[in-house]
């Protein structure tokens, strides 16, 4: 329970927040322009005008953040303080239940050679359609003790729910990180975990025997061991009907985590997302809509600086689109940054952007840039702070104090 | 105690801190410029340009603060660790006593009809006159257990203090807060409350007859029931004889209730304030003075943005005889923003000056204004952190660690 959530009101105000993944960005050293300020962006150029712009510190001075955490700040649940596995990420993504004392797991297809050394640890990057029979054939094995929940996610990554008495999330992975290795153990971190260590350990086997006569996906690794957190809802917190359009997994389950609904579209782009979005805001099935753009941060971690921009000129395009539903406050940032220089996440702080017309103290910014939002007017903020900024500007926190 | 109290240090330089109350503002469309930037300030501008600006976040991004709060961050107090009721705040504002476990309370007169349904919650807006002899008769009410001390505060309003074994500040508000409904019960939150909920209830019955002839006030709301928060004192913490000079109850009450001394003085105007302020700094009586300007909250709240603008210029006028006074430090800033466009206190964050001749390191700033304070030289602040700098200014705080 922060002071925000003692504050909140309600009212009718719609609000978006626009997540372009991965957005803040460094200069190519041949222009010293970063992917935002390199791409051509003319409307959020304009939104900028009306707006005002800051930056965001994902996490803290200097720490670069997974998406799990990056995500939660931006929700407004502190990432130092919420211990968010990767595993119950992925089960949440594909629409699994994760109980308090469940634990959730991200396993991996793999592939070894008949040492058991692991040969690829992507399973050569199997399809779909190969890897859905296996997730099949892995989930009629049978342990005494579990009641095993398992979905296949994308590629070569799968889902697992186990149910049972004291299970404890407290495991080494069993990915070893590299190639020409065996795979490791279930390495229990604590007394309490043997058991589960136990259980798992003879699951790993069945599946090894399952899986043995395949020649990429021949073996699983297993890590991001997680019960759930129990947070309190998005929903609950910010008396808001919160929606999700996001196309990954990943996202999707975040927002299921935090109490959202995810809504489901045709086709992948931002202007799907956007067409998306408009519908719902514009038919009022939701107050508070998440936007997730996936492509910005994708190009980045491949190194592709073009790419990114265009994808971020992708949409600026589309997001005319987006305004139709019009909110009374839309943001637009990102998680984090992913300098298509670094090929990697990054600590960089992250360019933001609220637009309210009815209660934003405006800037001088003219563009929706790294550089102007250094000195935009809303300075320097973290994410965690916000969703107060934006309840704030959609008048739904009372005045504190008398 | 925090770091900054215990480096305190004592000399002899004079600090002035003007509030001028919810300064912050907002533009109107037309011009683009908030209240501040419009108020034609020559004399704060030359200031601003020997001094150094900065912005201020009254209590956390995104939280809109009320008056007792704001003040309390300003005073270097956590407003989020301080719960001050406006039942004490009113009590301190005309000079009534409040100890630990008294319960101090801000009544109101209202209007009630035959059948005790409330047609205005503010009596018509009763004149002092008017009240005054109303507040005598409350006075002689005797309730059994119960010692209380009452006061009138001015048109509708009365402060209370009961005193007495086991009193509870844990009850509901009388006040309905709309009309056409009964007023409520003084509902108690607690086991422990409802002895001083009967109390209350048998008074408010009392209160009732006593008034019952009258047309309009002829009845009571009561709120904010408070306990001292037992406060460690300005004075105490900072080493410095302070004292206060405002016009209204309220923040007479707040300074009162960190420990200052409120100054009388003849006149309400800020060039009454500022010679009565130059008078006592001139004669050594303080070496801390907090002088507060309500005007410019006043047409805030009324949506006056031209006022506003007035009321700026006529304290930017009246400036100079501040300066007379000689401090060492003066700082000039609001306890919130009130920007007349919201017609109500606001989160946005307050502009703050800082003059200090002997140590201030100027930055580039030509006008008190907005604009130009987000890009001062002392960036953006919490109010909780102004003292530090005030102090440091004035040479009053030790080297931390050798």
């Amino acid at each position: 329970m922060t002071i925000i959530d003692s504050l909140v009101k309600t009212n009718n105000t719609k609000i978006i927040m626009l997540v372009l993944d991965g957005l803040g960005g460094l200069p190519n050293d041949f222009n010293g322009k970063t992917e935002l300020e390199q791409a051509v962006t003319p409307h959020l150029d304009n939104i900028a005008k009306e707006g005002v712009l800051g930056q965001v510190i994902p996490v803290q001075t200097g720490v670069t953040p997974g998406s799990g955490p990056a995500h939660l700040a931006l929700f407004g649940y502190d990432p130092l303080n919420v211990d968010i596995g990767r595993g119950i990420l992925e089960a949440y993504g594909v629409g699994m239940q994760v109980r308090e004392k469940d634990v959730a797991i991200r396993g991996n297809f793999c592939t070894v050679d008949k040492n058991g050394i692991v040969t690829d640890r992507r399973a050569g990057r199997i399809t779909d359609e190969m890897a859905k029979p296996l997730v099949k054939l892995l989930a009629e094995i049978k342990i005494d003790g579990l009641s095993i929940d398992i979905r296949h996610v994308n590629q070569y990554r799968f889902a697992m729910v186990l149910r049972g008495d004291g299970l404890s999330a407290n495991l080494d992975d069993t990915d070893p990180q590299e190639i020409g290795v065996r795979t490791l153990d279930p390495k229990p971190n604590s007394e309490s975990a043997k058991h589960t260590a136990d259980l798992i350990k003879k699951w790993i086997v069945e599946a090894r025997q399952v899986l043995g006569g395949y020649e990429n996906a021949n073996m699983v690794t297993l890590r991001g061991y997680s019960h759930n957190p129990g947070l309190k809802s998005f929903g609950e917190r910010y008396q808001l009907s919160a929606g999700c359009v996001a196309v990954y997994p990943m996202y999707r389950g975040i927002a299921r985590l935090v109490g959202m609904e995810t809504i489901e579209f045709d086709g992948v782009s931002p202007v799907d997302q956007f067409s998306t979005g408009k519908r719902v805001i514009n038919s009022n099935d939701y107050d508070f809509l998440f936007v997730h753009v996936k492509q910005t941060d994708s190009y980045g971690e491949d190194g592709n600086y073009d790419k990114k921009v265009n994808a971020i000129e992708e949409v600026d395009k589309a997001i005319s689109t987006l305004m139709q539903a019009n909110p009374d406050v839309l943001v637009v940032t990102g998680d984090h940054s992913t300098p298509s220089r670094m090929q990697a996440h990054s600590w960089h702080p992250v360019p933001f952007l609220l637009w309210a017309p009815e209660t934003v103290r405006q800037d001088q910014a003219n563009q929706f840039g790294e550089t102007e939002c250094l000195s935009g007017g809303l300075g320097t903020m973290h994410a965690k702070d916000i969703m107060s900024m934006i309840l704030a500007h959609s008048g739904r926190l009372k005045k504190y104090g008398a």
